[in-house]
């Protein structure tokens, strides 16, 4: 997606120098954008751990290059144990993060299966990026099966489709797109008038210093309200959908997500939404 | 109620000067504790306007007395332009409270009924006087009621009694002992281990601001939450009751109030709490 009107992913190896890892330290924003260099998997452990970067998607990026950067600096002799440490280092920086142990073992698992260490490095890299471009295309897909049900609401009314969202399941969530807001993206590509209720998203204000900057950056119509005003807004037919993340989905259709998640799913419910 | 031990309602005529009207200026809490002197029916206005004072029973309180400093600063020649002019500026003050313009038209009856300026002077002091009085003795009243709940749920378990409240409908926006929290208070005077959930209240504040420190200065044992938190407590067992104001109730039991109540509402149906 663009930050002032350039293309970015949230994470990204540098063309001349793979073994620099990119990311956005999301603390600053919506203040100041800051690109901040991972040369280690010390520091993409502390980049999740504090908060660097947050969200399922983009964690679990976050540590597949945090295993190659591990991987770019052993040797023969101390490759096996310095990816155990990186390892262990990376699956305790964020313990309720289910896509970090995920891309950890995916990484560890790749690499058992080359011989030498300039194949294990390059499987440690390629399956990094890998775990990076299938979470983009994941979020492009959520967005291709969400603009059915925006273009179906746009049929049948007039003006604006209202799109109420809690937190960040934003781009800045993920590597590209975003979950909860990729349909919003693809329907503005399609044409569709969107306008996004953005929850201001107590105590941590994902909604006003990430959600609402990443929309605003990408010329999405936003409002940022405070979370108590969205049943208010559902009462009174101001809301068309409502959007959210999910940071696990049971088999039978439970989502955890974001705290306060749970009071607009019941004012949804209660309004028919 | 008690500030720094000191038992204080949020608006009182100066006993050796009852033409001069003091109020809390609530703006500055919890920070300040900064006491304001009204002298006029424009400077009561202001405090209502600008949200000095805030709350239905303490609007009403205020718009009361603003009246009596309306008939004290008035001679037989101008009395009724100025009563005139001070109930329509009053009434102005803040056009959702129902309470000021009871209160302003309760003054303007019991001063037609005086002959004499005096008399009328008098007549509006006394009333003014009386609806705070009314005031305090109605949250007093409420809080008796309300404790028969807390006592039943007391009695029904180990532990203290957890109560959920949002925004402030505490002493704070009434004369004395609030309505939300008169029950509360009453609980703890009867022995009762009470423990209060505080919501945030966004975008004002009014609980972390007023209802906090309300309860603090009470020596009430308080959490303060994102409004977010409810549901989550309520689904976790911890929440026993829901106790808030209302700006208006309807006949049916239809309440409206502060923006956000209705999803915890909602949730607190959802968990038969």
């Amino acid at each position: 997606m663009h930050i002032n009107g350039q293309p970015y992913r949230t994470i990204w190896p540098l063309e001349q120098d793979p073994d620099r890892v990119c990311i956005i330290d999301q603390r600053h924003l919506p203040f100041d954008f800051i690109i901040e260099t991972l040369t280690t998997p010390e520091e993409a452990a502390n980049a999740i751990r504090e908060m660097h970067v947050r969200g399922a998607g983009l964690i679990g990026a976050t540590a597949g290059f945090g295993m190659h950067l591990a991987a770019a600096a052993s040797d023969e002799n101390n490759f096996a144990e310095n990816m155990a440490e990186a390892a262990a280092l990376l699956d305790n920086s964020r313990p309720t993060a289910r896509n970090l142990r995920w891309a950890v073992d995916r990484v560890l698992e790749g690499v058992a299966k080359r011989d030498n260490l300039r194949d294990k490095q390059q499987a440690a890299f390629e399956i990094a990026c890998e775990i990076a471009d299938e979470d983009a295309s994941f979020c492009r897909r959520i967005g291709e099966h969400g603009l059915t049900l925006i273009k179906k609401i746009a049929d049948a009314k007039d003006g604006p489709v209202n799109i109420l969202t809690h937190c960040n399941a934003g781009w800045l969530a993920f590597v590209d797109y975003g979950s909860a807001t990729a349909p919003i993206y693809a329907a503005r590509d399609a044409g569709i008038d969107v306008h996004v209720w953005v929850d201001e998203t107590r105590p941590w204000n994902q909604g006003s210093r990430l959600t609402a900057w990443e929309l605003q950056q990408e010329g999405i119509a936003n409002t940022l309200i405070a979370d108590n005003t969205g049943g208010h807004l559902m009462q009174n037919g101001q809301v068309d959908l409502v959007i959210v993340g999910t940071d696990r989905t049971t088999h039978t259709g439970d989502v955890a997500n974001k705290i306060g998640t749970y009071l607009k799913a019941l004012a949804a419910r209660d309004n028919d939404i």
